[in-house]
């Protein structure tokens, strides 16, 4: 008996995610550099939840409002008004245990929140810190899946793409894809796999650039490891918790 | 004495154009499947020149005012209302020679028309049956490019990426490259540039399926072979001539 494998379409910057109807999806929002990551990092570390908000000044109202953790970047740096950053090394499980995170970022919360209003069905985070967790939610769910990537001020990244393309790897037999975007996502992961660290500085990415001239070569080789941080970040009633 | 490189990017969507200031660039339209194919096509073999419109009423208007042919594709076949379709075979030179083509296509006369009224400073037209041509005009202009991919509806596709890479292939050395976009494009190329036909196949590209679906697959192998038609083609006054 053969069943229709539902669809995965890759958007490779949030400036095509209107392209793609995703009243029935899944959206993964991937934002490896460094986002996402962060985001694993912190609920695999015992934060209680995340509440993702799209500027920095609402960042600092919610703060204040339920006495949490703000933090922040804008432009690969702490962002004025915020007590911390967009680094997965910042939130260790003593400090993050238990306490809740309000996170707005220059690219993945703003998507997130892109992805909400487009009525997206159902919305996770995904990152390679996290890439098996969210492997084996999207085969147990069965359902159309687009894989978002939050590019840099809507410009397409090779490490989002990247990420799309792991996925794709280890989900290519399950769903039906066909989407070009998708294709050149795998084909490219085929080939910086053996080394994805080497690859972004072989290529010159442009965030690889941007993020070792602020001395972060050590996030960029965290968020490019497999499974630091296996959990689940599911979006539910304006926060991520673990799944 | 070294001097400074022109910058190259590359916008693998038209959704994507309105990133890149181009008021000082050269932006080469790119729609390989198969508009700019034709349109290099139909130059080589002595058109008078072609007028690239944007919509098929316009194009109907526009062929009878001056007796032209209007020529043109939606969604793949040729536009109702129109005389000629978007094959490059088409438009041998007993037939095309010494003629005015009105053409409009899903993707690429768009564009075009994007890059005008985001005040590109030049644009012209590539596809791999003018690679060489179009490279030297660019290297012999020493100026900002753009390369601009027409995609599917907004959509990346495998075949404009393709065309791109094989541009920053060959000119790489003399141009200064700090765009993920066309490291991917390149990146993509190499592992493509052995056969462009097999590679499309191969990853089950979405024209691939939809052209040779129609039984286009002889459209497709010719609009993937490098330099059937050496010209420049060059926008001008609302024209494309020989550059």
């Amino acid at each position: 008996m053969s069943e229709t494998k539902p669809a995965l379409y890759t958007s490779l910057s949030p400036a095509l995610l209107n392209l793609y109807d995703i009243s029935s999806s899944i959206v993964v929002i991937i934002d490896v550099l460094r986002a996402t990551s962060t985001i694993a990092t912190a609920l695999c570390n015992g934060a209680k939840e995340i509440i993702p908000v799209d500027s920095v000044n609402e960042c600092i109202r919610i703060g204040r409002q339920i006495e949490a953790i703000t933090a922040g970047e804008r432009d690969g740096k702490v962002a004025e008004g915020l007590q911390y950053g967009n680094s997965p090394f910042e939130y260790p499980s003593s400090f993050i245990a238990g306490k809740t995170l309000v996170l707005t970022t220059t690219n993945g919360t703003k998507l997130l929140h892109m992805a909400l209003n487009n009525g997206a069905h159902e919305i996770i985070t995904g990152s390679f810190a996290n890439i098996d967790a969210v492997c084996e939610y999207l085969l147990q769910k069965n359902k159309p899946v687009l894989l978002a990537c939050a590019a840099w001020k809507d410009r397409v990244n090779i490490e989002d793409t990247l990420f799309a393309g792991a996925v794709i790897s280890k989900l290519k037999q399950q769903f039906s894809i066909n989407c070009d975007a998708s294709q050149m996502a795998l084909n490219m992961f085929d080939d910086a796999a053996k080394d994805l660290f080497e690859f972004m500085k072989a290529k010159q990415a442009s965030h690889y650039l941007r993020l070792s001239s602020f001395g972060l070569e050590k996030d960029i080789k965290h968020c490019l490891t497999f499974n630091t941080a296996p959990v689940l970040p599911l979006y539910k009633q304006g926060k991520l918790i673990r799944g």
